[in-house]
């Protein structure tokens, strides 16, 4: 029997799309919930578990109670504040390692050692969901034109150029001018400053990137349809995705909804290291 | 007698600034605005017209009517949208070098090109107002931390890898961890979106470069005591500008605001090339 998953669930689909994924390959899933850290939906008969963030004990003794031998870490998760995450004396332990890590990728570093110390094997989204990864070309119908393809181009550049500093996952890039750079905004809020600068009609790429480096299996970006649907409603002409390092969630009715809104939605070459 | 200048007004206090610094030296100048292109303030007594953007022919006329010799570039301009550009017959010819234009850099160039094209010198703000440029160390009272001076140099290093793209004035850096890039929304919307995602107290440093390589004459970068002041309504524990690189406005004013509010207001060297 395949062993049991333990999810820690971060904001959006992504958490429910492993559910599922678990279930139609028969493997058992328990999954821990971060009070204010996310909004989470209704979980239903799904077994789960809702802690503080700073219960970083609690959740351990959770999933070796439940039996888990593979823990993956899915979806982003809002940086607590100091003072609402009361941490718990293993918290207590692991906080000053927690407040040394510099970016993301340090911080989710620290949280998996912690978990393989404890005996887990931390797996990625991608190992439960290969089939979710952007492929090469296009996922859709519509297809970018040459303009396009220069500004996907510019933008797997620039933000590639900030892959050592742990910063930038996405761009926005029009007509060879790069309209925005996500840091810690997040691609929601990168998308919506957008639409008031770019110029009007259905212009400007939104691309999306791993951080060259970073650890895939907690980190690995995600898009899904309500990223279309913003990328639409902000008038944007197409998305691009690294392939093979972007999961795109609820893949068939992400390439519908792009579709239907004439946006284009491509995997990219990986760069070649 | 020093030659008359020419003031292709863009937003901000500079156009108002360089007025003062010509009649401080005895020199003439003449303001031209943009309909639509920026907030322009109370003119008063300067001489000046108003023109659209897209009338370059009538903008030249009005520069060589008046005697301008030298002309300088003036503060942001909003980019507008073909249908409000309605170009005059010499702006219909300029056109298509502007629509090729990749980025703020080429667009720009292309401006100083045809103004020189005409026998005018084009010179920078810095040229008239030397001793508004920023000088190496601290402006103010206050001195930033470790910690801070750590999170300066990395504001830098992200500035200066993006370069090579034509994009990325300033960053916001806390603790080691990059907040937020500007790109094209410019310096305000960057500090804005950041004060609800930055640690909570006086933390977090904006760090202004100009861009490696640019053309100093269209494009300094500038802050004022509007930087200051939002920057401390945002709760950022100071402001880092490149040494020679980044015109402070009203320094004098723009030093007493940042000490009053426990910001630093610091000057760091340009990175040798």
């Amino acid at each position: 029997m395949p062993p049991k998953v333990g999810i820690l669930a971060g904001g959006g689909d992504l958490p429910e799309r492993l559910v599922d994924a678990c279930r139609a390959a028969g493997r058992d899933v328990f999954v821990i919930t971060f009070d204010g850290a996310a909004e989470y939906g209704d979980l239903g008969d799904t077994p789960h578990a809702s802690v503080r963030l700073g219960a970083v004990g609690k959740t351990l003794k959770l999933l070796h109670g439940e039996g888990c031998e593979e823990v993956i870490l899915a979806g982003p998760i809002r940086r607590p504040n100091l003072k609402s995450l009361r941490p718990d004396l293993r918290g207590a332990r692991l906080l000053p390692r927690i407040l040394a890590a510099k970016g993301d990728d340090a911080l989710l570093t620290t949280i998996v050692e912690e978990l393989e110390g404890d005996g887990f094997r931390v797996v990625g989204a991608d190992d439960l969901l290969p089939h979710l990864l952007a492929a090469v070309g296009e996922l859709g119908r519509v297809t970018p034109g040459d303009d396009e393809r220069r500004d996907i181009a510019q933008g797997a550049q620039v933000l590639r150029a900030l892959g050592p500093y742990d910063v930038g996952q996405a761009a926005i890039v029009s007509a060879g001018y790069v309209l925005g750079i996500e840091a810690a905004e997040g691609t929601e809020a990168l998308i919506a400053r957008i639409a008031s600068i770019k110029p009007p009609g259905r212009a400007g790429v939104l691309v999306k990137l791993p951080k060259p480096g970073q650890d895939r299996r907690v980190d690995l970006p995600a898009i899904g349809e309500a990223t279309v649907a913003q990328c639409a409603a902000a008038g944007l002409a197409g998305i691009a995705v690294e392939s093979g390092g972007v999961l795109v969630i609820d893949q068939d009715r992400a390439v519908a909804a792009a579709d239907a809104a004439g946006l284009f939605l491509a995997g990219i070459e990986a760069a070649t290291p």
